[in-house]
């Protein structure tokens, strides 16, 4: 089987894979998703992918029963089903379906969506090189620490991203602070420390934005978690951005301007090794 | 047929409608809907919904092939089929199923579908007497002017003022400033003009509110469009709701706070009586 789909007990080819068309993730965006990977066909970080979707179920007041142990094992069972080496998980979990109101439903069960893909990953050359990202108005809702499905606006930066020649879009607010990117969180490299947006509800709290944090602490690399500008983002030595796939990738160009000499740099590079010997 | 749905050129019964689990409305909100409902069989204001719904294709980039003409021809079908007196008419459009990505897919079909209801209408209970309605922080993107299906915060304002036992929630800014509610747009009645908030990207652009203001305008009714607070609405003689089934429906109390006397007002009622007029 190519790549699987799990809905609500059934494992089936992805392209037979269906939710109602009533169902509150097509209709309302009422639900929460996970991304997460294998390496070496082992998941990666799935306790902290599960602490995270059980905080963005809470978030959202969506109730369930679902359990860590019950969700890991049918994604283990997913990931074996579908045999790949490497494995992109998708879980997404809906309010379920029945008629549409904005009101929660009452005794209506929730939607559970799993889906495994063969793992697409940056390109050796992305890595070697960096990568261009373009900056965006941060007009998303108030809630960015929230893991939704209602990601109209991030789809839309990332495709006038994607349009400009760009891998990525970086939100940005009127007074120039700098959150994160439509689909990974931003780093900077400035007078040796390294420096990264606080949690707030303006960014989603990365699973590798925190190993990639702890991995600096415990190497003694010199870290803070504060408030960045797109100046000091411009004018930063290094950037670099950190996700489930992504992992963590440099940036060599904002919208026209080249970030230091325009090659990645020496810390995002040994933050990247540290990474990929936690990982491995 | 109870009630039916349409999905890319197929009909049958709801419960039987299906979309992908990775159609893009389901996984990312990357989609478009329209609410229409019927007054005697008949479509009302079946122009400006299309009007409408363009609008919100054209804002989203969404590439599709559909006329005004074939989808109402869609919808009338639909409407005769499923064989209501009267009928709530929901219509969704997104970009499509594919695996899934942020960048718009290439070369994808959009995803159709259509589903016809029995209309439910507020009760005569609610129009005699009048409605409480609840205060929201306005949490929502800054794209509000734009119908998309990202509703994940009208949801949870939804059911945070059906919990206090309120039919809607208003959302209101920071600075005091009143936009619209979760499902309907908000007007007042003070010192014997109408107001309600003019168009701008913190609300949609309700059929049922245009409606009301060339009603108001054309029976010699004051009228205009500016700006509201929360302290003008709830020192108003009169506060009342517009859409599709709400039509014109008065509020009587804000939170805890009564609205003038807590019964429904002269206005509203003319309003509500024109509209009924030119609807029926």
């Amino acid at each position: 089987m190519p790549s699987i789909a799990y809905v609500n007990g059934k494992f089936s080819p992805i392209e037979d894979a269906v939710v109602s068309v009533e169902d509150r993730g097509f209709q309302l965006g009422d639900g929460i998703y996970e991304v997460l990977r294998t390496y070496q066909g082992r998941l990666h970080a799935v306790e902290e992918h599960m602490r995270r979707l059980f905080r963005s179920l809470d978030a959202i007041g969506l109730k369930h029963a679902f359990t860590s142990a019950a969700l890991e094992e049918i994604i283990n069972d997913a990931v074996k089903r579908a045999g790949f080496t490497d494995s992109l998980v998708y879980l997404q979990i809906t309010r379920g379906a029945t008629k549409r109101a904005k009101v929660f439903p009452q005794a209506v069960p929730p939607t559970l969506v799993i889906t495994v893909r063969k793992l697409e990953l940056p390109t050796d050359a992305m890595r070697e090189r960096g990568v261009a990202i373009m900056t965006a108005d941060d007009i998303r809702w108030q809630r960015c620490d929230i893991k939704t499905v209602c990601l109209l606006p991030n789809v839309l930066a990332s495709q006038r991203a994607a349009a400009a020649g760009c891998f990525e879009a970086l939100f940005v607010e009127k007074d120039g602070t700098v959150n994160e990117c439509a689909s990974a969180n931003v780093f900077i490299v400035a007078s040796g420390v390294v420096v990264t947006p606080p949690l707030s509800t303006r960014i989603l709290s990365g699973i590798t934005r925190e190993e990639v944090i702890t991995l600096a602490r415990k190497n003694g690399v010199p870290m803070e978690e504060r408030r960045i500008t797109l100046d000091d983002l411009l004018a930063a030595d290094e950037v670099f951005l950190t996700g489930t796939t992504t992992e963590v990738l440099p940036v060599v160009k904002v919208n026209d301007r080249r970030i230091a000499t325009g090659k990645p740099g020496p810390v995002t590079q040994r933050l990247h090794t540290l990474f990929r010997t936690l990982a491995d």
